[in-house]
């Protein structure tokens, strides 16, 4: 095949759409996680082009559809392993399938970590979220909990603060991770109560959404419950690069290096997009705009290939 | 004002969205071309998210909707004088009003140049298009036109010679603008036919679509009808910037400069995103990507430099 794509969130439905317009073909490989991180959300306020919002896993389906009407061909399965020592480039499909690719874009995306309770499933897009610049709005004028230390997790309490009545920073150790500049621009703020060797014991609701959490502190041992709407939890994300490791360049945390602000990673012909590659920005629509450029340089990418085998042999002949 | 965007495409709106999601309180100038490029065009098939397309027109309805209800303040007006010598950075609108603004956001977009014929305006978005991997799709196995001597005719010209039957490269001068590469490849495509010393005298159509081209010869002065479904213009893209030029950094061209993969311009708190700064992909899925970054480092500056004043302040009483 010409142009691989792995993983079906806002990036790779994005560079299906592209690739399949300039016809080369695009085959899809979904991941696990079928429609990406958005799958686990409710509403979708700040998508641009649905003026009323609209339902994550919806969106998702849209992103679907719109790939495959454009005639990509989406595939069910997940990347195992990958041999990127030479095009074409080999890629493993669910421990068992080996594929062959001109072209490769990594769409893979990020997982969020969560505290790992049930009720936190539960609650998923009903006041628990992975992303306060997404979902603060939707709980204007209430209070919420946010749970972390680092400066992600400071950067978004400062987000809540202008929009929540309060905004309680949960803290599992004594101390921050956080620089000092973005620690001082918390205690600054008056509706931040930050509280340190707090852990979240379970998420609390009436079945349909959040009304509270109950906290443990684990120096006094004590439990209290914490009366919320919203719990946000910055602990962390993981990007699904772990089985493109030994070949392609990496942050410390495993965010896939690109060049020159494009999708072009370290191999030629082989592209990132989407969270994968981006710790900063993490958005719908910032995703979606990476698989776009994905599409475009990829494109680029093969016809150069192409023409490059093309003027090798006219370089032959007429030598 | 707090935060200032100006400009109404894509990028522009995104940014609205975002930053009246965040508390910014946004103002919102539209310029002159209220909605942007889209405005100008008919079917939209590559915005993700739209699975059966969408008009241009109505696309950016949606755009303008969503950033109204999230509490956008939108104005009619274009910016006609700046001074960004310091913050609160001064805005003159319509050459009578000056506003004075923390933040700015540039969204001003790029005008794509035309040839300057009625036909051309008649039709456009109808069989006449300035972007190739945008419309090239909808003319699939048909013979079409493409009008431009540089590196992007070329290579738009084998964007399309991928899709459709035929490709007529029209050049105005008696060589190509294009770099050696570009041009060896589009001569190595069979289905791209390159006419020097040739231009476009009128667009000729049923008076719903293209059907063909008046063509002239500039240098045998001979005319010769072209029969074509399809008439792109690829003879470059006018950034609309002029009027930040005493203070922004540009290129040649006048592309605003961002730093590091941000929307940051060389002065804190002025902001670029959208085709005002992206001479390479220019598509609306991308501007909107960037709209978003503008208003997530916007947000974050803001939130600086407001912590700046308190820290100052902290710091002179405990001192």
């Amino acid at each position: 095949m010409k142009c691989l794509i792995i993983g079906s969130g806002p990036s790779g439905y994005t560079a299906a759409i592209y690739t399949a317009r300039a016809d080369l073909k695009p085959v899809l490989y979904t991941g696990l996680l079928i429609g990406g991180q958005l799958t686990k959300t409710s509403d979708v306020e700040n998508y641009p082009g649905y003026p009323d919002g609209i339902m994550g896993p919806r969106m998702m389906e849209n992103f679907h559809k719109q790939a495959s009407r454009m005639g990509t061909d989406l595939r069910i399965g997940f990347v195992s392993a990958v041999d990127f020592s030479q095009s074409p480039y080999k890629v493993t499909i669910d421990d068992n399938k080996v594929v062959l690719a001109d072209s490769v874009i990594i769409a893979t995306g990020a997982t969020p970590k969560w505290l790992g309770l049930a009720s936190e499933q539960q609650y998923a897009g009903h006041g628990v979220s992975a992303c306060a610049t997404c979902d603060g709005y939707f709980f204007k004028g209430e209070d919420v909990a946010i749970v972390g230390a680092g400066d992600t997790a400071a950067e978004e309490a400062l987000h809540l603060s202008k929009l929540c009545r309060k905004v309680y920073m949960l803290v599992r150790k004594s101390g921050f991770k956080a620089t000092k500049t973005m620690i001082r621009r918390v205690e600054n703020i008056p509706n931040i109560e930050v509280r340190f060797n707090v852990e979240v014991k379970e998420i609390l609701g009436d079945g349909q959404k959040v009304n509270g959490a109950q906290l443990y502190n684990n120096v006094t041992l004590q439990e209290t419950r914490l009366d919320i709407k919203g719990i946000f939890l910055a602990i962390g994300h993981r990007p699904n690069t772990e089985v493109f490791k030994a070949w392609i360049d990496m942050d410390d945390v495993g965010y896939i290096k690109t060049k020159n602000c494009t999708t072009k990673t370290n191999i030629p012909g082989i592209f990132c997009c989407g969270d994968a590659q981006d710790a900063d920005y993490r958005q719908a629509v910032t995703a979606a705009g990476s698989g776009c450029m994905a599409a475009l340089d990829c494109e680029r990418y093969l016809l150069a290939m192409e023409h490059g085998v093309i003027e090798e042999m006219t370089d032959k002949v007429s030598g």
